[in-house]
């Protein structure tokens, strides 16, 4: 069966701030039932799981959004998991280290969702900007950090290998969701407690682009300094 | 309408030699009608048009392929073209240059297709080679040249963002298909003499990795110089 990842925009696209919503949720939705994204002008952390879609706003506020709210970026895909493994105390850094080496799958993209308890967890949310739009590096500036102990969740990651860096953040970019709702959004740092791990390798990256936006075809992507921002940023 | 362009493969995996066919033509076909690639071991340079797979062999024969013929690398969609203009007396730089200025489209994927007549014609033809494959540049200085003047053909060009060089050839990308198939392959440099220019515009690349094939999914390439060398080359 055809594994699909789904990708609206590209991260370079944030760079310059190019932050206009350029797809609806409702429209987002049609290719898939997981996933992580950001709001206009970077109104957020979104994290889809089982068709239902967050928004982690910048006040650290989680809600549900309505299917008219629009994405300038958002990866998704329909979740076929399979089980990994069932990892315990581990930083972020060795958890990636794990995946890596028992994944083996560095040049395709993949998908890692990880249930359980984490005795760390940092995240940041973006604040909404209006136009005209700064640059991804200075809108990151106003980001929130938020952290907590001991909480239970959900932790979706995406990998694309480094062929695709620029168009996607380069080894992993996940977001967060507490079962409680009371954190969430990109992911900074971690320890985990105990999850269970499971992974789905995609063979194919749908890379949808918003044409329709004069401001994204007329952009003139040379002077910026896309793959240093978005390892700066992402 | 979703337009979408299918691309199986990415132009970095030959650069090491990953020279393997891991897609049947027949299974290509189910994603378009219009294309180029190439053959297992950089075997000769694809034509594709009106769904008939014109092979331009090393020896500047042309045939057409069966359906178990595979490829490691190839671009195709559903031809959907719209008209661009009739041009004339155009060198290959200026014809390139005409393009960009009319499309306006520099930050998404489109393909061009020009029928006419060309004063110059110069093309190659990779020569297949067999495991163990040598690289992408190894294998370029075994290719064979043909040049024609005066010659009516169908020009089939791929433009690329800049952003996905190394996954596809940042810019245009052509072969060459003459009516009488007297000629054929990657063209190196060409003048137009008269030619009805048709352009269609992608929103989506549907990039599709040969994830069954071990040696591409193993291999470190980090140590490859990808974007050089596709340069070189292509």
């Amino acid at each position: 069966m055809k594994q699909v990842l789904f990708q609206h925009g590209t991260l370079a696209l944030l760079v310059p701030g190019l932050l206009t919503g350029t797809l609806t949720i409702k429209e987002l939705l049609q290719h898939g039932d997981t996933g992580i994204g950001t709001g206009e002008g970077l109104d957020g952390e979104l994290v889809i799981l089982q068709g239902q879609v967050y928004q982690v706003q910048s006040t650290g506020h989680i809600r549900q959004v309505p299917g008219d709210f629009t994405v300038p970026f958002a990866n998704i895909h329909h979740a076929d998991y399979h089980p990994l493994a069932q990892l315990s105390d581990l930083t972020q850094a060795q958890l990636y280290q794990q995946l890596n080496d028992r994944i083996k799958a560095p040049n395709t993209f993949y998908s890692v969702k990880i249930t359980g308890t984490f005795a760390k967890m940092h995240t940041r949310a973006a604040s909404k900007s209006t136009p005209p739009y700064a640059t991804l590096l200075a809108t990151a500036q106003n980001q929130q950090e938020f952290t907590a102990e001991n909480v239970s969740g959900t932790l979706l990651s995406y990998y694309s290998p480094k062929l695709f860096h620029g168009a996607a953040v380069a080894g992993y970019h996940s977001h967060f969701l507490a079962e409680d709702l009371t954190i969430g959004g990109h992911v900074l740092d971690f320890a985990l407690t105990s999850g269970q791990v499971q992974v789905q390798v995609f063979d194919t990256l749908e890379q949808h682009l918003p044409i329709e936006n004069q401001e994204f075809m007329q952009h003139d992507f040379t002077k910026d300094n896309i793959n240093s921002d978005i390892s700066q940023s992402e």
